[in-house]
């Protein structure tokens, strides 16, 4: 993936997305000692940075692929993102989802345009279901974060905000699938001025820091974590630019991850997923690391059902 | 008050507040039918916009009364506007709390640097602690919203909102004191193009619309809102320009309040107070009036318990 990969598809998503703002809050550079410039991808289209990567991913589709339209298997953010991005371009896409997630789940995914249909709620079911969408239909099967163009799209959300201060001297993600990561190595790489990227990642859910010590992919056997967004793990697409270009990854706990959440909430006065709270958990935990430092963080959702908050 | 008051109040207090971000978002303007401009005083220093007010009516005292210090009595956002004001400036802030004020509100007061003098849970007590303290220190007391120079401070929000797209056909602010209101449409006057100031106060603490009404200042009986920055009424300072500029005044009950925050919270992902609620309230609920108009609304205020949410 080259510099101009990266360029061409932000100017090709850009119609399609919002530059999101940046803020910063005093108290909270108090709290840790270093300047954070937080990326609010929350406030991204449907409310989490996949936007970018799925329409990056439907728009580079051919034109006879994208009449037979797009499908995937996901209960989170992508299946939104898949939805809302297809109905922007004049896509059909179909979203295999299972029969468990919750209604505002399924309520959401339908009201942006997207086909819903309800399989067992286990990974076999989900494959199949897409695989049979995909076989009947000839529709293209988009996976949410192990997908070059995905890849790519996620990456703008770095690129935008080393154009927004250039002089950021660390880029903190979450790690789920690996997409936001890979992205956002590739955009430190090359518009960042010897910025380096490290994740964050539930200590429940530690397979891309078990991957980066082994140097193979590496599985969960469990994923209790409340960071539903990370219980994914990482593919073969993104996990050679994540080995590559990524400096390290800090595990966090539980505790730590509401702890933080909350202290974003009520110092930024933003609206986040449990997810994005991990990079400042970090930021917590390691203050000498940081200190002094510019430091971006990527929000990367906001999507919360807030009748069911962990505070 | 003259174009030249509100551009001087404007350059003044700048270096000392943030110009706020605005927001939109597709989902609320299909559900209005208009097209909302969101005044993100949210996220301005301390929280609320009050931070205006506080910081013109600090740097307009002479210098002698500079020296002295600064009293208010207040249980809401103007005593942590004021400490911080104060504490921006290098002046002494002196705040008069009833006791039975949160926890939460005390100990904001005094991290940003105000001196807390606690009193018995009344109005009598609080303006008789504040006397004391402006007669013992030589401090000068500032009200919270019947101020010419708080009000002034105060426009600035929806000054930069017409700056940011001057064709805004209505400006909604909530309705407490009169502070934002009064200001806002001395900033509609002077910044806008035919742009009129409407308000939304709760049906619960009404003497706004019924001032509007009567022609003369009205008090409350009681005041059980969940709304609760609202709770005050208007001075002999703010009401001649409300009732000389401000075009109507719309009531919303206790239940529009929660369901509009929820909508806030949930769409445009930002945290807000119960009060910042009700300008889209009034919208959602005179969907006629504001079709296909340019609507802004001024999000006062983002200092909520995350442990008492009314949903």
């Amino acid at each position: 993936m080259t510099k101009k990969n990266l360029i061409d598809c932000h100017n090709r998503i850009k119609p399609f997305i919002h530059n999101t703002p940046v803020l910063t809050s005093n108290q909270i550079n108090e709290m840790t000692g270093s300047e954070i410039y937080f990326k609010c991808d929350n406030f991204q289209k449907m409310g989490a940075f996949k936007m970018r990567g799925a329409t990056n991913a439907i728009l580079q589709l051919s034109d006879e692929n994208k009449k037979n339209g797009v499908v995937t298997h996901s209960s989170g953010n992508f299946a939104q993102a898949l939805s809302l991005a297809a109905k922007s371009i004049g896509v059909k896409a179909y979203i295999v989802m299972p029969s468990s997630a919750t209604e505002i789940k399924k309520t959401a995914v339908k009201g942006y345009g997207g086909e819903l249909i309800e399989c067992e709620p286990n990974l076999k079911a989900r494959e199949k279901a897409a695989n049979n969408i995909a076989e009947s239909t000839g529709a293209t099967f988009l996976h949410p974060s192990n997908d070059i163009e995905v890849i790519l799209g996620q990456g703008t959300a770095c690129k935008e905000l080393l154009e927004y201060n250039d002089s950021i001297e660390h880029v903190l993600v979450p790690v789920g699938g690996g997409g936001l990561i890979a992205g956002s190595a590739l955009a430190a790489k090359y518009f960042g001025k010897n910025c380096t990227v490290i994740g964050a990642e539930p200590f429940e859910v530690d397979d891309a820091y078990r991957s980066l010590k082994s140097g193979k992919i590496e599985t969960n056997e469990t994923a209790n974590t409340i960071a539903d967004g990370l219980k994914t793990q990482l593919g073969d697409k993104n996990f050679p630019i994540i080995k590559n270009e990524v400096k390290s990854i800090i595990r966090i706990t539980e505790e730590e991850i509401i702890e933080s959440m909350k202290i974003i909430w009520e110092r930024l006065k933003i609206i986040c997923e449990p997810s994005c709270s991990l990079p400042l958990a970090a930021v917590l935990k390691n203050k000498e690391t940081f200190r002094n430092k510019k430091v971006g963080i990527i929000i990367s959702g906001g999507n919360v059902d807030l009748n069911n908050l962990p505070f």
